[in-house]
Formats: C-alpha cells, structure tokens, sequence
C-alpha cells in the first residue's frame, strides 16, 4: 500500500516522519510517481484530473472534514473525509460559543464597546431560547447534547429522523415545522445539490421574527443577500457565520461592516497535523485489513 | 410580616400584583410607613440609614446576588442574597461564553473582522487549556461542570477546598499553585476584603505567559492599571471583563478600544422581575415558618 499525497508541503514535512515511523509507504506529488500502479492512496482536497492513471487506486481521502469539493470518483474507489479525534468536539465548542454569543447579545454588547456605551439588555434564561440545528450527525448531536445540559430547549432536523435523547427530532418532510419553533438556528448540514442555497430569502422567512443564525454548513447554503435584507426587516436580528460564500470573504463584503453579523474565517474546525496523519494511516490499515475505512463517505448520498 | 420595598419603581410595579395575589403585606418606599413596627423584612441593594426605627426587623434581602455592598446590619437581623432560579445558570453560561471566546481566539478575530481580514490562527483542542476557577461556590461548581464537559481540564481554588467531582481543587493556601498551572483564569469570587485587589501586578505574574482572563466577580478585585501593564508586556494575552471599577467604565477608559479585552456592562447575571418577587415571598414564608432561609449570608465571612 503506497499513499500519494497531494496537499500543502507544510502538511507533508509535518507527516513525513510520522509515515515513516509507521513503516508506510508516502509519495509527495504526482511528480515524484515512478510505479502509478503501486498508489492505492490518495490524499488530497481536490484530486488529479486523470485518477485512471492509477489502476490499483481504492480509496481517495479528503484532506477536510467535508468532501463537497470532490468530484465523482472511478467506481469502485472509495472515499474517506479526515476524522480527527477531537475535531467534532472542536466544532461542537464553536458552535455553543455562537450560540451563547447570539443568546447573550454580544454583537450588542460588543457594537456598545466600540463607543465606550455602558447599558445592559434584557436578559433570557436559556430556557426562552429555542434552538434548532439542521444536521444531526456526529457533530450536531454532540451541540445539541452540550445546549441541553444548559436548559436551551433542542429541536433537529436530520433527513434519517433518528432519535436523539432529550432532543425533539424533525424528520426530511417536516422542515417548516421545525423552522416555526426555532429562535436560534444552527446550520450544520453538508453541502449537497439538496442543501446547495436552502437557506434563501423564502426559507429565513420561515422563522419567528427576529430568529437569529448560527451558520457552521457550508458557505454556498447560505444567500448572503437574502441574510442582508431579512436582517434590515428585522425578520434575521442577528447571524453568526463559520462559513461564507466566497471565501475568504472580499474585504469590502457588507457582512465584515455589519454589527449584527460576527464572522470567524471558516475555523470552526482546524485539523491538526498529527491528527490528519493519524487518520490516513488507519485508514490505510484498515483497507489492509479488510475492515471498516474510517470516516467512509456514502458517495450517492455525498457526506 | 410586611416586606419594606425601597428599590425601583419599576420593579415595585411589577411585584405588586405578586405580593397582591400571594396575600402578603408590601409598603414600597420608607415615606408609606405607617406602623415601622409592622416591618418584618426589608428589599434594597443598600438599606436606609437609620434601621433602628424598625424594631421587628428580621430579614434584609439584597435586591441582587451580591452582597458587598451591605453595611453591617443590627444584631439579630438575617440578610439574604437574592437567589433566583437560573440566575447561577445564567451566570455560569456567561462564563462559559467568555472561556470560549477566549480559547478560541474570538478577540483576534473580532480585530480582524473590523478590518475585513480573513485570516486564520492556531487552534487548540479544549483538552490543551487548563482552566482555573476562583470561587467554588454553586456558579463556580457549575461553570467547572460544564467546562469539564467540554474536555478543559479545570481547576478550583476555594476556601473550603470542598472536593468536586472532576475538578482538582486547592485549597485556600495553594493558590500560587493552581495560577501556575492555569492558562485560563475565571474569577468569580464574592467581594471582601480578602479579594478587594487580589488581581495585582504580582498575582497575574504568577499565571504563566500569554494566560487569559475572565472576570465576573466584582470589579474592585482588579487591579485595571496592572492588567494593561501585564497585556503590554504579553503576560496576559487577552481579558473579558463583566464587571470592572469603577462601573459604570467611563467612555474615555483604554480597556473599551483595546483589542485584547472585551467587556460586557455586568450583565453576566439579570434578575428576572417575577424571580426576584418569588424569591422573597419564599423568605417571608420561611420566616414564618421557622424553617431555613433561602439565600442566607453568612454575615462575618460576607458571602
């Protein structure tokens, strides 16, 4: 088994000894291929136009948590997105910080600070706060558990409908509904040509007024005019992005200069380089193994 | 028993109907005394001068959690905190908040974001900061739960040095010891003269370099001179203030336009009207009772 890798050469002078004392095969770039017929791994973000180069190919690794970027792949080749021990649990506690940012009124407090402006808002309890996530993975259960420990009442929306303790689960038909209880929303979802600009004008008017967004998806789920004009009606009273559509986002973006907007450059989640390394080698053993690939996308499903 | 209200007349409004339906006995403002002798318990943040005139005094109830701003009251007369349900949980997400923000690098990118630049920083799994809590009372006990939950590994430091689970604790002669294990400060210890300017230019040398700061105690256990002194020179990264001294902050003081402290107007905890009535409906009905009164402050520790 021989892992090409194709990703920054920072990463890859990060991984080389740890491959190395692993006693695996690792090839950095396509140049430096001699025996295409010996790669059986593939780590990139986006792969090698020409994947029939290489015969004996069985599973491509995104180097990300998400694989949207990927195109489809020869049949028969897998695909794997990096899971990182602690990289869901690091979305999870950006996720409740955003949260509790919205809930506590920070885009107030801190648009207050920039005057020098003392004065106090109204303050709910968690429990008059309704949230509500699409997607509930391994992530999205993970924030809704840590929100319900905290009196937010959780509702989800996940298209397989399975239950979630302590959380009120809205299954694919009953998205409207869920959307009509929820004040604080929480966008977790992949993106897919289903979920490709879901969160549209007509879709944030689904609401209660004044509902605010917490938005950790995929940038292109969101239409940031939409966002802009239900946050001047007061329909959206305030958003907190991950993710963008472009990123980065251009310096004289509207969002960057609007007070009730908080946005972080896509860092919800930051695999670390051991991590990443960690990930490619068990998935390399496993395909050894013949057993279970860690982190093994549905490709029909695309996550 | 007739409750002595001498607070806002906001409130008193709000509370009138409660007292009404609940059938108890409220005078709003010293100058509606008819009877002083009838006065068995009294609502204020500071009590009127002469307590003398009310010979049947058995209880001053603070109209807030805190209690530092209390003269010494006559002998034989209880003093109550405010305890309201969820105000210890409101407190405890504020601080929940507020380590995030600042493990998460939320002041760089607030700084950046008012530049419009996208720019990511290292990210940290929670397991690499040692939180460390002063005030183990019931929000510090919280507060260490729910960090815990997220992987921070914590500490404690307490007078009594009382265990809790999944928290080292030291005890009150080991404090240089948990600072110097600490790369995340929470304060939230009560006001006495003990704590008034605990957090000097000595004490936050004690913290390793680049620790960071969270402060929802009272603003006069911070030395606000030594904080500014201790970020120019990098031995605290960043600070998140909710209460700070004097309060209000005037508008002119540095602490609102530096970027490395955010500060939030003492809004880690906001009584909600209808709580704060319940409340001292339950400590006439215990003074009635003969049973344990609810909030009770142990008057010579002062907390």
């Amino acid at each position: 088994m021989t892992l090409l890798y194709v990703s920054t050469a920072e990463r890859a002078a990060a991984w080389q000894p740890i491959f190395a004392e692993a006693g695996e095969e690792m090839i950095v770039g396509e140049a430096a291929v001699t025996d295409p017929a010996a790669v059986t791994h593939l780590l990139c973000w986006t792969p090698p136009r020409d994947l029939g180069r290489y015969p004996n190919l069985k599973v491509v690794i995104s180097a990300g948590a998400g694989v949207d970027q990927m195109p489809p792949l020869p049949p028969g080749v897998a695909l794997s997105r990096t899971v990182a021990p602690g990289i869901e649990e690091m979305v999870r506690d950006w996720v409740l910080m955003a949260c509790l940012m919205l809930h506590r009124s920070m885009p107030a407090y801190l648009e207050q600070a920039a005057r020098g402006e003392w004065k106090t808002h109204h303050t709910q309890l968690a429990q008059g706060c309704r949230v509500g996530i699409m997607g509930m993975g391994r992530i999205g259960s993970l924030a809704a558990r840590s929100l319900a420990s905290l009196g937010f009442p959780v509702a989800g929306w996940s298209r397989s409908g399975r239950p979630v303790e302590g959380v009120e689960v809205f299954g694919s038909d009953q998205l409207d509904a869920m959307l009509a209880r929820t004040d604080l929303l929480v966008c977790l979802l992949p993106l897919t040509p289903e979920t490709r600009g879901l969160m549209n004008a007509d879709f944030l008017g689904k609401l209660p007024r004044g509902a605010r967004l917490v938005h950790a998806g995929r940038g292109a789920q969101l239409d940031m005019d939409a966002l802009k004009a239900a946050l001047d009606q007061g329909q959206i009273s305030a958003a907190m992005l991950d993710v963008t559509e472009p990123e980065p986002l251009p310096q004289d973006h509207w969002a960057w200069a609007d007070p009730r907007v908080i946005i972080t450059p896509h860092v919800a989640a930051v695999t670390d380089y051991a991590e990443g390394a960690r990930h490619v080698l068990e998935v390399i053993r496993a395909t050894r193994a013949g057993t279970e690939i860690p982190g093994l996308v549905d490709q029909a499903k695309g996550y």
